[in-house]
């Protein structure tokens, strides 16, 4: 499938960590990479200026929300998101297959695949894993993902098994219509299309799926299927031995993964790519992180605290704010609130992975995990 | 009182419409000067850094709601408002006195003081003329107001009288606790304190008031009891009556004025300095402001729109955004639309008050209102 878009760069020698770059169409991704949301073609709170500022090199946005608004011909002809929305650097979509099974209602699955309901206005729809992939090639992502078939937590061998057939199906289906659009546009359109690892909870199955996604031989590899509803516990061995099944050229994505202990695990695992809705949320929330935990603004201690949010941040926020002012703002409800803590949520994700990538190329990233873990285990509110 | 705060700098020929500099504490101020309202000591969806970017000189902030959310201790530990918002600039304060009338339970009124109660928690509070001017101080304020007693469209006159006396003897009490801050101070502390006239809707009434304004030597002089539910031909016969009593060496300042035909109106009566919530407020609510009169941004026609808002409009989101991408950020609440469409309306206003003020320079003041106020009322939706 021509080129490689990914090189190794570093390996941490007593884990799975390691670092790379991703060769992308709209600039190089440094791995491992957080990626911020972007659900509707917008990082809640955050301008564009914000999260070039800040130093993100890749966005996610979600196929199943800028299906329905602002919709195929609005996103044509605006000639895709980046436009739209004025991003420059890359963008990764997810196919829209999470989202119909956990938003829309009235959804019906057939190996041609699935017919559901908008969860905004209950009008009728249909996604193939071709019209997945269609959908994104419009939208200009630059990195796509196939339609896949995910099932929840406790889900029988008969069911899981049947779900990975089919989404072993659309892998092919979906690659097929990819690589015809690849040749139609000269390479310009579809991007970098990645397989999606399912198999449920069943080592057998995801084996299984393994070996399909590497016989496919996309781009990249995303580890579906975690996050439906297990224990911790049960999704870290997932996560261990699905991603210790990979091959080791192709960059490895885990979709949903936002907290710092839960993003250092990956990455020990050998993890390159992740995303999560979570900064921006608990930021709209009032809540922020700190290298000694997160903590909630609104709380009475803050009241007369003139220290940043984290004294060894140094984001725009930690550098110009208050704790004090940041509580009056989440007390009074100003839209402000929001927009700070989102920023300062986003910068320290970021700021975590980029250290962690020095970790590795240092090959220290043992001690830097537990070193970073223990401080905000320990002080977290 | 010592040296003017106000120079006048142009005159326009035809009209009272004049430019002038005020010189104060955090940087000099081009008049005639649009403010923006930062009620809880935040523009609403606006950084600091938003706010200098498009070259505000000077913003308001509500003593009333600063007093109850963070309070004086918190601004006090913060050393005011300056540095607990991080702002650089210049900060208007009103007195409280209009918020209490609009927003607070129960208030009493005597020749002491307002009792009120708090519109958040119904907690018991007593602002007097001499409070007002403690507040204003702590808080810092470049331009502080004095307490005043506002009376509704329709008051009778002995009503509007013994209103007006009130207010005039809060003046004085108002000034003298002015003038000990300020001896105590060494000058250093509050700013420079406006006097406001009162007199409702009876011309004899208003010409005392402007009298015991003039009498009191402030450093500014504001018109209050206008916007309080008279038709817009009365606020334009009152707005113009007073404005032309007023001392010409001195800034004149009319509260809560905010929509282009207003603050065409107050400039050419010779008004120096005007705020209102209203971009902002429009802003989120999703309506912009253009050179062909406003829109909402909701509007299916702006769907398939990739045109600025306004064309002629050189800011950012002008810059960067089109239509069709903030009416779908409005459909689909994202807070960007409000961060958007505050900054640009805020803009807009902030660049026709920079044009009203070149139009004067240049003598031209009338023509450059009629041909602005032609387009954009022909154009209004």
């Amino acid at each position: 499938m021509g080129d490689s878009i990914f090189r190794v760069t570093g390996r941490d020698a007593a884990s799975r960590a390691r670092t790379g770059v991703l060769s992308l169409p709209h600039g190089s991704v440094s791995t491992p990479v957080f990626m911020p949301v972007g659900t509707n073609g917008a990082v809640k709170a955050m301008t564009v200026n914000d999260l070039e500022e800040i130093g993100f090199e890749i966005i996610l946005s979600n196929t199943y929300h800028l299906y329905l608004r602002p919709g195929t011909e609005a996103l044509g002809a605006a000639g895709g998101l980046h436009g739209f929305m004025n991003w420059k650097r890359n963008i990764l979509t997810d196919s829209g297959g999470f989202q119909v099974f956990s938003l829309s209602a009235l959804r019906k699955i057939s190996s041609g695949g699935v017919r559901f309901q908008s969860h905004i206005d209950g009008s009728g729809h249909f996604l193939s894993p071709e019209s997945a992939v269609d959908i994104q090639a419009l939208i200009g992502s630059d990195i796509q993902m196939q339609l896949d078939f995910c099932t929840p937590w406790q889900s029988s061998r008969g069911d899981a098994e049947r779900a990975l057939a089919i989404t072993g199906e659309w892998l092919c289906r979906a690659k097929r219509r990819w690589e015809e659009i690849k040749a139609e546009t000269g390479g310009v359109r579809g991007g970098s299309l990645f397989s999606i690892v399912q198999g449920n909870f069943y080592r057998e199955l995801r084996e299984q799926s393994v070996d399909a996604c590497i016989q496919a031989d996309t781009p990249g590899i995303a580890i579906g299927g975690l996050s439906v509803g297990e224990p911790p516990e049960v999704f870290s061995e997932f996560l261990g031995f699905t991603a210790s099944l990979l091959p080791d050229e192709k960059p490895r994505y885990v979709m949903g993964i936002g907290t710092p202990g839960y993003i250092l695990d990956a990455i020990e695992q050998g993890i390159d790519m992740f995303d999560c809705v979570l900064p921006t949320r608990e930021g709209r929330n009032g809540r922020v992180y700190t290298r000694q935990g997160s903590f909630a603004l609104k709380k009475s201690e803050n009241r007369l605290d003139f220290l940043p949010i984290d004294q060894e941040c140094g984001c725009r926020v930690c550098r110009e704010y208050s704790r004090a002012y940041l509580r009056h703002l989440f007390k009074t409800r100003e839209i402000l609130c929001s927009m700070l803590a989102s920023y300062h949520n986003l910068y320290f994700l970021n700021d975590l992975v980029a250290n962690a990538r020095r970790a590795i190329e240092e090959n220290r990233y043992g001690l830097f995990k537990r070193e970073f873990l223990s401080r905000y285990n320990k002080g977290a509110l």
